[in-house]
């Protein structure tokens, strides 16, 4: 990589206006129910029409956010629109929780077991009801809210298939998701509530599963953050845990807690230290703390969105330090992540082996939509343009 | 591949006696607590101690099956009742659902979510009953395959996230586990009763999941057979197609149904055409019968137990039928699964990544255990004994 901070501002700002947002908004939106088709193979063609709330409301947040962030345009509106209503009418069980999929004319298909389902739809509907000033949007986003909050202690409820109480455990993505969309809607919170939420997400990320010896980030420990010897208790996922590390100097910004950030810096550094694969390039998905097999047979894989969440994490981390060991490995993950990921003029590629050969063709699918890569663009832009 | 049907049968039987059954009964036998470690690295080093159930109960019967089938050693039948009698003190809830996991001691950790526990708990329990006359182990078998029975139509229970109504579909692995598990069972149950099941299965597997098209089966699909365009309704499984083509013809033998057989053959074949990975060899793990990408992301992977069970039902459908189409995809499996596989006087690998090479070095996991080598190497031995 050979580009001056006003380039890179560049590349990615072009990239998200150019290339990834016209693919979603052209290929995406179902005109017939609204809401969004998120399975598009590499030239935007549909081949499963059922909508998967995750993806959903994370489009619907995305679209909201550029109007709301880049540029008021009406088009991106309706975009958002359609979504938001879609989801509005069909997204929620008579008790308020999200369902996890619908059929495309917004039928349950699959039941609220996720907790995430819940906090995407609070993210969306509080960009969304800034963006389109609608107050049922603002309801619909402190519902989910209140929601997340109820439901963080026993996230899977009636859904679990955990034996009660022999081995407790919690898992990173409750607090680390509870610390971003804290941010995302700290205009529709209190201001003490959400200083007291933001507080706790902070200590129990990087007290509980921050592992003081490594430096690690570990995604599963007992209630005390003590670690369990079981697969489970053994798992690493280096794109969370680098995903936390920027949520939390977000938080650390904006508190002026300049301790916590060099905390935050030094954890995603190891991590990335810990999770590189030297011989192929690119990061891990997931890996045992002990280097024992994991059980998650893709676990040498390299995703989309934990390369781009790590390109997030360091350029964050590189304007808040200014430490040459973060701008070491920004150019190393910007080469390997533009050169495998990238598809010109299109959204980019969301799965690769660990050779870093394509490994599924799609653009969307279950799990991947019109989410990580522009949050990732966009983010990044804002950062180099604010070093440039 | 250049041996004779006698060579074969030695080799199977050889690496059976020698290397595989050897390295379970030196690592995997808990002289603590009972029970087994299936968590085995390549030297037999155990590096999780938790309990998994399917896994348990699998080599109960393998243990159990070697001592009614090949010999009556002691020292396999100690194997063998160090596991069912830790399972018949661990293994069930208070209504005798088997639980999925249990600590090494034998508490519980992981809720009955899965009928395929008290499935396999049924064959090891009836086959432990065979080698142990114990008449407790009899009940424990008559139990678990009642509760199969009563959980068939619908397995998941209240684990299930299926929103009630919206999109009904039936598994192939109810059915195809039922036909084996009811064979395997044969002694204790009465014969019409078992008629009138063996019926019922034959008639849902070779109907409703094996599309007439195609000659293919599907893994999932609607009540009446039909096939839904969805993620799951599109999934392909070679190996558990081609698994559940030697249960048949196993059914068929016994019955003298020769065009079921013949049926069954075809069925084979046609899998093995659709699922040869014409690249790198092997069977794929998953595909989409549209070619779309599936959402399984260890679709490319080369396991085992596909291999595995491909080479008993081919052996099987050669010696049933003759045809050359089945002699020469048995060569062509035969030398991709002994030289990608086999790890010379041990257990084999059970991982590989699309090109063949060793993703995961473990010889036994949270799903890999003593069951789909040995079994696969009794039956092709007895196979080639019987052809020799």
């Amino acid at each position: 990589m050979n580009l001056s901070f006003r380039e890179l501002a560049q590349l990615y700002q072009n990239t998200l206006l150019q290339d990834v947002i016209p693919f979603w908004q052209q290929h995406a939106v179902d005109e017939t129910y609204g809401g969004y088709f998120s399975c598009l193979d590499q030239d935007g063609v549909v081949y499963d029409t059922d909508k998967f709330v995750w993806l959903q409301n994370r489009q619907l947040w995305t679209f909201s956010l550029l109007y709301n962030q880049v540029e008021p345009r009406s088009d991106w509106l309706a975009v958002a629109k359609a979504g938001a209503e879609f989801l509005a009418h069909h997204g929620r069980d008579p008790d308020g929780n999200w369902y996890f999929a619908l059929t495309r004319d917004g039928q349950p298909l699959v039941q609220p077991y996720s907790v995430f389902s819940d906090c995407f739809a609070a993210m969306a509907f509080s960009q969304y009801a800034r963006a389109s000033g609608e107050s049922w949007a603002k309801d619909i986003a402190q519902q989910a809210y209140e929601t997340v909050l109820r439901r963080q202690d026993n996230p899977k409820g009636k859904y679990s298939k955990a034996y009660p109480g022999t081995r407790p455990m919690k898992s990173l993505a409750g607090p680390m998701i509870l610390a971003n969309l804290s941010l995302e809607m700290d205009w529709l919170l209190e201001r003490d509530r959400l200083n007291t939420i933001l507080d706790q997400t902070v200590q129990t990320v990087m007290t509980d599963f921050r592992d003081p010896a490594t430096g690690l980030m570990y995604e599963n420990v007992a209630p005390d953050g003590s670690h369990i010897d079981s697969f489970d208790g053994r798992l690493l996922n280096p794109g969370h845990g680098i995903e936390a590390m920027w949520f939390i100097m977000d938080i650390a910004q904006r508190r002026q807690q300049e301790p916590l950030i060099y905390q935050a810096v030094d954890t995603m550094l190891a991590i990335l230290d810990f999770a590189w694969d030297r011989e192929f390039g690119g990061l891990y998905y997931f890996l045992d703390a002990q280097g024992h097999p994991p059980d998650k047979l893709e676990w040498d894989q390299k995703l989309w969105w934990v390369h781009l969440e790590t390109l997030v994490a360091l350029t964050m981390g590189y304007r808040l330090t200014g430490r040459q060991l973060c701008w070491d490995w920004y150019q190393k993950v910007h080469d390997y992540t533009w050169s495998h990921f990238a598809d010109s003029g299109r959204e980019w590629f969301g799965y690769l082996n660990r050779r870093g050969e394509v490994l599924l063709p799609l653009k969307g699918g279950k799990w991947k939509g019109c989410f990580h890569v522009p949050r990732a663009m966009y983010l990044c832009w804002r950062e180099f343009e604010r070093m440039g």
